[in-house]
């Protein structure tokens, strides 16, 4: 359980691994000596549902108790944790609701109603109060995709991975969004790599933390700035309330990248890492590419591989330098 | 050492996982539910250089006794075991010379000399003899791409690993060209899990080794029909004569598929596995994709991962059912 402060312990990390030995993949670190400096990848998205987000889900449903599990978990995301709830729910004989935003892309519901969970649409305004109704009409318990503490704690598991296999690593670079895994990831390396450094990773057009933690408090961005990136698993506005206090508990620094590095890492993962990442994914390859030097060794947290495939597709083929003729002159 | 037979024993292959430990990335089985049955991927295109063929050129290396080490190894390779050879030689601190084909692609041999080695480029028709005369003139050791002990055995640490991850598999597909990889692998599952089948998979365009199964002898196939696949990585015209000894002991079938279903193969792998895989590591997984049900809880060894991005991007965009216009009328 978290300790006074509210904050996640070391103690619910280590617990969350033994609940996920066996559930989530034990993901490798993957040399990526072609980066120019010492860098190792940390593919997330070989986890069944694509993405780090099974792990704080699983651990996230397997914290309730058999009141809550009778009712069923309710979540609102458009994106990885969606999938990644309806797996955990499914796999622990739980019922799963998801509130989807109107505009979600179709094979994302679809994919997220083939792991069996119940898929309300509604228009984005609505999300919040449709959970909100949800939790007091049908008694189902919210699970946040990232300011939760079990969530917070599956994600950590990421750490104590790393920190078993590269004890000396000097920075671990994690992707920023609500904050949930760099402050599971942040507890653990606390823990268990005190000498790591812990790096947020967020693009230039949705650096609401690196403002946030610039100005000391918590600064919201509008949606219509966030969704300008292409890294649609950091849009968020704003981190959460519990990840905050994480993140300034324990989090060192936070870069910025810009969209054009992005779409580059995106290619050399994929090239001369053989793995697939989703932008969300190769911001960190992009920080670390920007100054190979100046990480020292250092792990960058692929944290999922959903990548549009026409996407993955152009920015493959815009780094071999192909250039497609026009249809007509 | 090979046992009486000549066969590389359960022995070997542990002792080569004893020395890959650390070295080798340390792959696990990525499940692969999407693929409509059970299917586990083993992505070895994760180790630094791009496939497995490091663990056996690693191992080989290692085997060698001082003088042997002083003067150095040589092999000829146009593909991945020219890279793995490079690496592993340079770990260890001996030097290396590749003997290759004019006609390698350029990138693969400057991937070669920058890790090191010496590389020697001549006529196809020259490569067995130059090989030779370094032999003899320089004391080089050979160290074939698959017909050696030391090779084979370390190609074995992926059944071991198999075995370990998932000790009731069914069936363990992998890819064949020279013979050495499942030679090995055959060898663990025998030992570590000898309910489970071994399957070849080929090809149907260099599908000698189905031919030499048939006959019960080995056939050579003329290098002008195995170049016709796409699958680089398998285009040898026959299995070695030290890999034939260990197929006929240990491999229970050998499957055919199309060319069409590999490039298939290497898209899903992409889109729904999120790793890259080329040509000849799709092999396996176009193979159980062709009947999900017949293999039972399968693995699917993914051989390589060093896929020319143009083609990627290609298969990518045929699978996502984009059609380029045509650039005029």
């Amino acid at each position: 359980m978290p300790d006074a402060s509210g904050l996640v312990t070391i103690d619910d990390v280590r617990a969350a691994a033994g609940r996920l030995d066996g559930v989530a993949v034990r993901t490798p670190l993957v040399p990526a000596a072609w980066a120019g400096g010492e860098l190792w990848l940390k593919p997330e998205g070989l986890q069944t549902t694509g993405a780090f987000k099974l792990r704080g889900a699983f651990n996230a449903v397997a914290l309730l108790d058999d009141d809550e599990r009778a009712r069923g978990v309710v979540t609102h995301s458009s994106g990885n944790h969606a999938q990644a709830l309806a797996w955990a729910a499914a796999a622990q004989g739980i019922p799963a609701t998801v509130v989807m935003p109107d505009a979600a892309a179709p094979l994302k519901v679809a994919a997220t109603r083939a792991l069996g969970a119940d898929v309300i649409m509604v228009p984005s305004a609505e999300r919040d109060s449709r959970v909100e109704q949800l939790r007091t009409e049908r008694g189902l318990t919210f699970i946040s995709p990232f300011d939760h503490p079990g969530v917070i704690a599956g994600g950590g598991t990421v750490g104590l991975e790393i920190a078993a296999d590269l004890p000396d690593v000097d920075t671990v670079l994690v992707p920023v969004g609500g904050g949930g895994l760099i402050s599971g990831i942040a507890v653990a390396m606390a823990a268990a790599a005190p000498s790591a450094r812990v790096v947020a990773v967020e693009p230039e057009l949705a650096a609401d933390l690196a403002e946030s933690l610039a100005r000391g408090e918590r600064v919201r961005w509008d949606p219509e700035r966030t969704y300008r990136t292409i890294a649609d698993g950091v849009r968020l506005p704003v981190v959460g309330e519990l990840t905050w206090r994480h993140i300034q508990a324990h989090v060192d620094e936070v870069v910025t990248v810009p969209e054009d590095a992005i779409l580059a890492a995106m290619a050399a993962i994929a090239t001369r890492g053989r793995i697939v990442a989703e932008p969300t994914g190769a911001l960190t390859t992009a920080a670390f590419l920007t100054d190979p030097g100046r990480f020292g060794r250092s792990v960058a947290v692929v944290s999922g591989g959903n990548a549009d495939p026409t996407l993955l597709a152009k920015v493959l083929m815009d780094a071999a330098g192909w250039t497609p003729r026009p249809a007509s002159r």
